[in-house]
């Protein structure tokens, strides 16, 4: 025996409220649809649900593509997907850099040997078009690389004007919408987005696990024309979109559950409309906004650019971050996070996303915080918070 | 609008007994492991689930290691990712390639620009040691991969010979435990594995998405010591070793809700006892074997080596492959599989694993395979398969 004997007890997760920026709560839809009973990868019932996912991925990302699925793996196995289906050894790229997930955008995409031209841009800032433009005029690259909503900055980077300048130097555009596909404007046709990559576990509203990807059939003819295959097996789209297209071709056995859970996710969004639920999550977030600012806390970065699910909040003087955020999850059951990079300690991450974005849920945790902020020691006009919200939901 | 308007109904899978290569139909326990609520990430709640999966994967894999956890993804990034990590362009790769997932194996090496000498083997048959010592001396490898039970041809290989061959060479030993793990003898520190990749779809019981490896300090020293990371983030094992460790670095979301069905399913395996577990399937697949000898049918390969869990059955004179798993799956609800390769419509898969690794599963799969092979046209001795492997489980 390798292991000491012990004993592993029933499994009991702790009620939770998960307002940080995903994992979210899952609506209980979606929860009762990953443990249904499985079906071969093969089955015909299964071959029609993977239609129908196909078919909701397009819905969520507003688009016409043929390619159209979830990747097997979390937000950053989409993203790696795209990138090195695309790229090829010596393959020039720009990224946009305006904070985590930029920075990541840059690193997979020099492991796939390409020279990086980053655009770099202060953190809480939406990227620069003349920067931009002078980059990409610059490197000439094959492939540019954006974030639309970068949860370690609060920022939404608009992408009309960066995707036109891209395209006048022939580029293809590859958009990070992980955090926002679901929960506020994202137009992958209209935009004329090439790649476009979302995440299961944030405006979805689903566990985390897949990550739904689309691409034009220009990138198709990219991904299929290039010299040697990736490196990668596991994430070549040229193989992925095989096993999801008509002819079903044998690559790795698609996660039956979490397949299940994300058509469930698409169908609750299918049947509430992207706008209404964009105008759900802005509806959110405007209370927790004006909540925030009322009880007199500081809202990090441009506000013209707040994404609307989430708040970037500054840790006031005297006040410990991780203790603030001990305290809501031993006291509240409440889970918010820390932050990233230069932030890190001096700012809480708050969010409230697909089942979650809801004012009562904004509520709730505002008086949460309160509570805990005031016995921290924090002098707080009592309930500004919770009336300035409930004042801005109407 | 980009889809056209249509109903995405409730989602009802029909009723399927998986009787083919993966995945199974998991315990009851699973699937409602599968639908608890989530916890995010970093909550020392859920640190504690990770530790106890890591616990369970030393326990299944029969190890000490230190690194022992889940990829996230499904057995083929498993197997990406020890490879990937390990090999650094210009390596040299032993494989043994005796069926579908051997060739997976080398196709994986040669993609992370290695240098691969294949040791091909008939299949059905075992890898002779022979012409693998030869090719290891040969070639001087740096790695040597191999399949423990490959489901495209039904063998069992046996490991002690090779690896202690790979060994005095100074060559690493990675292991394909994908279907073997939790169904099947399998001793990782025993047999001095260095690398060992299991899935979770198959005798783990679990559903697909989720991969335990384990592997040794030494291979840890060789990852962490590489000129260059690996071409990806995703499966960078030193990446993901630092995420699984006590220090928690952020890298991936783990699928929270993968976890708590892998959790219980391993859990499942604990309350067994591997030694137990592995005694059912034995029961089961000797029974499975003397059935279907008794109906007359051949089985696929070397019958020294079977794999105790499944059976490759090979098509009789006249009847369609396809056709009886057709039938098989609208009349009797039973999915099997058909083959790759040379053997695809010429050999059906079957295999009873896990939680469906019973006797009585066995019998009804029996009954009905008579039902519709007769129905086919096929004369069969009534009744002589169920009455025979009744009679080999006593």
């Amino acid at each position: 025996m390798t292991v000491r004997p012990r004993r592993f007890g029933e499994l009991t997760p702790p009620p939770r409220l998960l307002f940080g920026t995903g994992p979210t709560n899952p609506d209980p839809r979606v929860l009762r649809a990953l443990g249904l009973p499985l079906l071969g990868q093969f089955d015909p019932a299964f071959a029609e649900i993977m239609n129908e996912v196909s078919d909701l991925c397009r819905f969520v990302f507003r688009t016409e593509n043929a390619r159209a699925f979830p990747v097997s793996g979390t937000s950053r196995a989409g993203l790696e997907a795209g990138l090195c289906s695309l790229l090829e050894p010596g393959d020039r790229v720009v990224v946009g850099v305006a904070g985590r997930f930029g920075e990541l955008l840059a690193e997979i995409s020099a492991r796939c040997g390409a020279g990086v031209t980053p655009v770099p841009t202060e953190w809480g800032r939406v990227i620069d078009p003349d920067a931009f433009g002078a980059a990409v005029r610059r490197a000439r690259p094959k492939v540019v690389a954006l974030v639309h909503g970068d949860t370690s900055t609060g920022i939404l980077q608009p992408l009309p004007d960066l995707v036109r300048i891209a395209h006048e130097h022939g580029a293809v555009v590859l958009v990070d919408a992980v955090l926002t596909v679901g929960g506020t404007e994202l137009e992958v046709d209209r935009w004329a987005l090439d790649v476009c990559v979302g995440g299961t576990q944030k405006c979805l509203g689903c566990p985390p696990g897949m990550a739904p990807i689309t691409y034009t059939p220009e990138v198709e003819r990219l991904i299929l024309g290039r010299r040697r295959p990736p490196q990668s097996n596991y994430l070549d789209l040229a193989q992925i979109e095989a096993y999801w297209g008509p002819d079903r071709l044998n690559h790795h056995t698609l996660p039956t559950s979490m397949t299940y859970g994300l058509r469930e996710a698409l169908r609750l969004i299918y049947e509430e409309g992207l706008e209404p639920r964009w105008a759900r999550h802005r509806r959110a977030g405007a209370a927790l906004h004006a909540g925030l600012e009322a009880m007199g806390l500081r809202l990090f970065g441009d506000p013209a650019h707040r994404l609307p699910m989430l708040a970037i909040v500054e840790v006031p003087e005297g006040i410990s971050e991780s203790g603030i955020r001990d305290a809501l999850l031993r006291k509240h059951t409440i889970e918010i996070m820390g932050a990233f990079g230069a932030l890190r300690g001096r700012a809480w991450r708050v969010g409230f996303m697909a089942y979650n974005a809801e004012v009562h849920n904004v509520l709730q945790f505002l008086a949460a915080f309160e509570d805990v902020l005031s016995e921290a020691g924090l002098r707080l006009p009592p309930r500004a918070g919770v009336e300035a919200a409930a004042r801005v939901a109407g």
